[in-house]
Formats: C-alpha cells, structure tokens, sequence
C-alpha cells in the first residue's frame, strides 16, 4: 500500500496537498491550532517568531494576487522571510524544468513551498520530489484544488456552528469544476456532518455525484429549506455562457442567493463564499454584505488557518 | 456641516487624501514629527520599532515603482511588514470591485492602505467605507493628488527658509494638470507664506487661477525676478506636443529653468522639482545638479514625511 | 595610473563589479568569509543581524527572477531590508535616466545596490557615480559578466579540491559568449591553478584566446582527460542553430557531457554548471544529477558568497 504522501514516517504532516487523505485528528489539530491563531491578528503587535530564520517560497506558476498575499502575510506574521517568485516568464522561458526550479531554491536552504500551478498534480509532484526536511503547500492546482481554502471554509463552519453532529449544510452551485467542494464535502462527513446538500443544475454536477454521500438538488428552493450552512460556489467568468449555462441573468434567477432564497434556510442559517464573488451571478449584493453573510470572516480565518498549516508542517519534520 | 473625511471624531488625523482640509496645527505637526524622523535614515541602523507587527498594504491599481519604493521604504524603516499589489492584472479582471479588495485585505487584519489609482476620488471612496481603525494614505489619484509629495515640498521649503513669513514663492509649469501645485499654494498660505506667484503659459492655467490667491505670470524671467524658492513642475510627455503645446524645444526656451534665468531669482534661492525630471525641457541638467537645487534632499525628506504620516496615522486610532 | 574601480581608497573592496581587478588577498578574503557563512543557512535560525537596518536595493534593469532570488535570500539572511525594483517598465519610460534613478534610491539613503542590465559596463558605470559610502554589486551586465558567479565556481571548486596548486580544470562550451569563463580562469591563474584547458569548437572561442594563458582543445575526448574539474558553461538558446552550430543535437554529441565522456576524467572529478541546464544539449541528466555532480552545492555557495561580498562590503565604508 502506497504511503500517504502527505505523511512523514511518523504519520505526522509533512506536506499539505489535499484534503482528502487528512485523518480526523489530522483535520482537528489543523483546526485546533488556527483557533489559538486567530488571536494573532488581533493582537497590537501581529507576529509571532516561529518561523523567525525560516525561507518561505511562493512559487507562482500562475498569477494569483490575491491567494500569494493570504500567504504572505501568514507567513510574515510567523515572522518568516518570504520570497515570492512568478515563474511563468523568467526560468520557465529559460527552459528549466520545474524541478529544476525547486531543487535550486532547495540548495538554498529554502525551507517551505507555497506552490500554484495550472496543472493538477504540480505540488503532489514537487512534494515527491523533495528532501525529507522541506515542506510543500498547494495553494491551488488544475481544477483549483486548493485544500487551504476547504479548511478554512470547514473552520468557518466550526466557528459559528460547533455542534458538527447537527448539521444540514448546502453547497449551491458549480460543483463540476469546484475540486474545493467535493474536498470540503469529505472534510465535513469525516468531522460528522450528517446531511450534505448539493444545489446544481444537471450540467455543473460532475458524474461521481452519486458515490459522494450527498443528496442532490436541482431546485435551489427545494434544497435551501431548514439547512444550517449555505455555502456558494464561484461560477467562472468562461462558464457563463456556452454549452453548460444559458445565461449570467438565467443562472441568477436559478441559482442565485436572495434574501427570499435564503429565508427558506433556518433563520440563523450563514451563508459561505470562497471569493471573489460575481455580484449578481451567483450572489445578490444584499445577501453577500447581509447579516447571515460570513464571507469576510472567512477571509480572517484564512490567515489563521494558514499560519497554524505553517507552523505544524514547520514542526513536523523528521 | 459633513465631517472632513481625514478627520476621526477626535479631531484627529485619520486618512491622509489631500493636503486641502488640513489645518494649520495639523500641517505642522506632520512637519515638526517629519523633523524626528529625518536623523533615523541617517543613522547606523535605520529602523525604528513604531510599526513593527502591523500591516502596510501598497495597494497599486496604477503602476508607479518609484512611488511604491518610497511608501515601501518608510514602512520598512519603521518596522512595519509590507504587502504590495498591482492590483490591475489580477483580481480586477476577476470582476472584484474594489471594495471587495479592499474588504478582504481589512479582513486579514491589514493597519493601513497606501493606495494609487488613475481615477480622481479613488483613496477618498476607500477612506470612507472602511472601519474606523483603518488608514488610507492616498499616494496619487487622478491628475495626481498626491498629498506626500505636497508635504515634502513644504517640509523642504521650510527647512531651507525657515521664516516662511517673508517668503517669495515662484511655481513654475503645468498648472493645469498638478494638483500638486493647487495643493501646495494652499498649503504655504495656511504656513504664512505671503507670496506665491504661477508662471506658466495660458494654455496651461487652470480657470479657477484667480480664486487662488496668487500673482500670475506668463513672463518667467518677470515672474522669477527675486523670489526664494523655484518650484519647477514636470511636464507630462503627453503634453509636449498636441494642441497645449507647440514643442518641447519652444517650452524650454520660454519656460525652462536656465542658469541665466535663475540669476533673476535671489542669490540663495533654491530650486525644486518633483521628479522624474525632464531634462532640457522644464529644466536644464546644469540647474538640476547645480548649488542651488534641492531636489535630491527632497527625496530624502519624503522619506521622513511619510514616516511620519505613517506613525502618525497609527497612532491615531479611535 | 588610473584607481582601481572596485577599491576604496585605503585599497579594501568597495564595489564588486567584476573579478579581474581583484588581488589574491582579495579574493581569498572573500572565500574565506563566504565560508563561515555556509554554516548560517544550515542553523535551525538562518539569520545574523549584520546587515540589520542597512537598505539594499536590487536594480534590475533586465528581468532575472532567479538571480534577484539569489541576492534577496543572501540580503534577508543577513537582516537587511530588500527593495526590489523593476526598472524596464515603470521610471525608465518616464524618461529617467539611470543615474536619476540611482540619485533617488541613493537619496532614500539606500545603502548598497545590486544592479543587472542588459548593457556592459553598467554596474561601473554607477559605481563611478555613487557617493563613496555607497556599494554596487554587478548582478550581470552586457555579455553577462557575473563575479559572484564566478566567485562561487571558485569557492565551489577550492571546497571540492582545496589543494588548488596541483588542480587541471576543463571548461567547456561557449567562451565566446561567457564572460564568466574568461573572468575565472583569471581568478583561477591568481589562486595557482597550474593547468586550465577550454574545450570548445572553433566557432565559440574567442580570438584571445592564446593569450588567456590556456591549452586549447576542440576534441572533448582529449581535453577531459585526466581533470580534476569540468566545468561546462550554458548554451544560449540563440546560439542553438544558425551561423554557429549546425544543430543542438550536433552540439551534444561533440560537446555534451555523458557519462562516457566524463570516464576520461580522473574518477573523482567533480561536475559544475551555472545553471540553468539545458539538460540533453550541453549536459547529460544522468551526469547532472549524477554522484559527480556538484551543480546543487554550487547554489547553495552562491548564497554564502553573496553575503559574504555584502558584509565584506558594508564593512569597508570608508
């Protein structure tokens, strides 16, 4: 049986490349620790030392502003120096190879990756790749898998409804290209949610549906009814139109959140979104600034999130 | 009465947009801490511990390293970690109105935003929608409001002339098209300055010129005739030919700075200019570098101003 | 007798610009400091405060993610603050010219600059021009003259074979286009190695080269037998086809190191590349990542070397 190659030889984390494959104390410690983070950032003075002398790399296969500075600043609140390369133009026009790439940061005493490709499997290459004392983040590959992002989501979730064991959760949207969800929809039954709903039309739910423990849900209406959570799903700009989708306007009306939707969930139901919204597509404005919303908490959840990834990967090496 | 929008509830400074708006006891304060901090760039170590454990976001949706350098600098001499974004490739073309941006990075607990945008309003917009232990510092918006470098024209100023009661100011160039320069003459009459004179063409005034309280003049060697500070303006590329213009080389010659014709001005009169300069059009290379030019110190001390801007701001949350 | 460019007038180091031009004291002191700074990015806190305070500037005219890695991770190590500017797009277009560009970094009270630019002679340039408290680094100009590359190799080298007086070293590929080989065959002659051979087609040798003080061979065969080091220089993708190579295959099998080749060397020789490889056109993949193969330690020397040229510099302040 192949090792998980997430694991060190003690079973401790050594790289962080999906959830999928995380165990339920794995996945609870990740979450315990981001708790004693989320103190942190609130604090006066924003940092911690533990990672002081470390060398992160932000290695950028593809441009991300916005998934570079979560990881910037959770590592510079770890007090690490942090290096960030965009290498789609430089040694990559070169001809390197990109393990080429990341044994030369390696050789200089780089000590953690923090890498995002295009190509699903380039950070579980990269981490089959490295010395045993280097650590690998993905923060995002192919189809945007992007297990940082499912944890923080699952740490929302925790947060404002800790009683896990009753919980009715809707995940509403394009379920097909989303890796997020079907990680997310893991993470939640191995910490024991009981009821996972997908809301989708039948061109944007991938064929697995069915083996995925999930009940599905083609009425938006149908499905929000007395959940917990709403969690929306990002529609990418290139999906709004074409053979999958007829419209921006008719995808809304279908599965866009409203005030109206969302009064069918439970009245203390919250609602979820990874960012960057469409206003207007998957989401109405009045629901994403709204009471219910903890879209913008979700983002503070993040860096702790990523910071407690940081420290125990930093902790764990053999 | 609305509330000035850089002002907290205190009376404090909260924002920094514009120098307009800026009392007088305000305008030298920044001065007189401007004052402190010009001895830590000159020191062996160059960094004191006023924002260590916060968080600066250069939030860049108009390209400017020269700017960026100079905001990223004061923040690192004061400790302060520093997080940039250019921000027109990524997230923008995602659809993330600003306010988006800008909400997610409050989220991650960023202190304070510098921010530079080609639209007029752009910093002001932020200032009033985020919490109130946020700071927005406007590094240029539209025609270039640009309130640090209208501070550190004034520091300069006063460090070099002292007694700015007796003052003959002469500002030269696209008047039309500087803010800076609108800024400025507020700023030196609020400091007591009671004499600023324009020199410029008629097609490169602005209308509102006779409201301004100053000495118009379209003959520079009249205009700069026994004035103290020479205030010269760049003149954007795009300006230099077209329908303001007829030609750099007829610019230079009627508006350029000369050896001879700052003899006009007083014997120790000094000589400024933004940057980047223009050489051979607003101004010849031999006044640039020449005894009585200050606009290399100027750099220097915008490095203090916007230290000082910055602690002060920080230290003034509600 | 014109002053060396690189010295301070108490004859220490205060630009590194190139190799030729150093003395053997020099150049030993700078080994010997780089190699108590193999031991920092070994530490569990890869981090001294030499540089703590100090402002570094990397000013790269010419995009080189690789080599401004390099410089950044030596500079964070040694606590400086980094500011890296890409100078292609933003001030030069503005018409500022690099000295502007250098006055106003220099005026922020930067304390050293590391320069790349596509012309040669550039770091010189601004070393001429700079304040005497100032320290430029060449980070390649031109034909990509690189003293801390070439400073590594060496470095590189004596740790491998540190009785350099009984050394016989290859180098083999394009001199004609490398201004690294030539700068170390100099550096190698000072520090008595007794035999250096080039190994290369007529066409990529240049015409001085009788005059470099090298036994020249253009079969590959002949020239590896029997050296201690074969170093092999990259080949510019330009230079694969046209005027002077028939073709990269051509190329690889009468210049390519393979393990067959590479058996004609004593059976300890090491095997060095600059990097980035061209795997399957100069080198061979089983030679690169071969037991021979020191590429890997080379970068991680490359490290140590340049803060070892950064603390010797900041030291040398007159």
């Amino acid at each position: 049986m192949p090792q998980n190659p997430q694991l060190n030889k003690n079973g401790e984390l050594q790289h962080l490349l999906s959830i999928e494959g995380l165990s339920k104390d794995i996945l609870r410690h990740i979450l315990d620790t981001a708790e004693s983070f989320t103190g942190v950032s609130e604090r006066e003075v924003k940092k911690v030392p533990l990672l002081r002398g470390k060398t992160v790399c932000n290695i950028f296969f593809e441009n991300s502003t916005r998934t570079r500075t979560t990881f910037e600043i959770a590592a510079k609140r770890l007090s690490a120096d942090v290096v960030s390369l965009n290498v789609n133009s430089s040694s990559q026009s070169k001809g390197e190879t990109i393990l080429d790439t990341v044994d030369n940061l390696t050789a200089m005493h780089a000590d953690m990756f923090v890498v995002r490709h295009s190509q699903s499997g380039a950070a579980h290459f990269i981490a089959r790749h490295v010395a045993p004392h280097i650590h690998v983040i993905n923060a995002g590959d192919g189809r945007h898998a992007h297990p940082t992002q499912g944890l923080l989501d699952v740490f929302t979730i925790r947060r404002y409804k800790p009683d896990m064991h009753n919980l009715r959760i809707a995940i509403v949207g394009d379920l097909l290209h989303s890796r997020v969800a079907r990680s997310e929809i893991h993470a939640l039954t191995t910490l024991g949610v009981p009821e996972v709903r997908v809301i989708a039309p039948k061109t944007l739910l991938p064929e697995c549906v069915d083996r995925m423990g999930v009940q599905v849900y083609h009425d938006m209406r149908e499905g929000l009814k007395g959940v917990d959570v709403v969690m929306m799903l990002r529609l990418q700009n290139e999906r709004m139109s074409g053979a999958l989708l007829s419209s921006a306007q008719e995808y809304f009306k279908c599965y866009g959140l409203t005030q109206e939707k969302l009064a069918l969930a439970k009245p203390d139901a919250i609602v979820m979104h990874p960012g960057p919204m469409n206003r207007g597509v998957e989401i109405d404005s009045a629901v994403a600034d709204g009471t219910q919303s903890v879209i913008l908490p979700q983002v503070t959840y993040g860096i702790a999130v990523r910071m407690a990834v940081m420290s125990i990967l930093a902790g764990n090496t053999e």
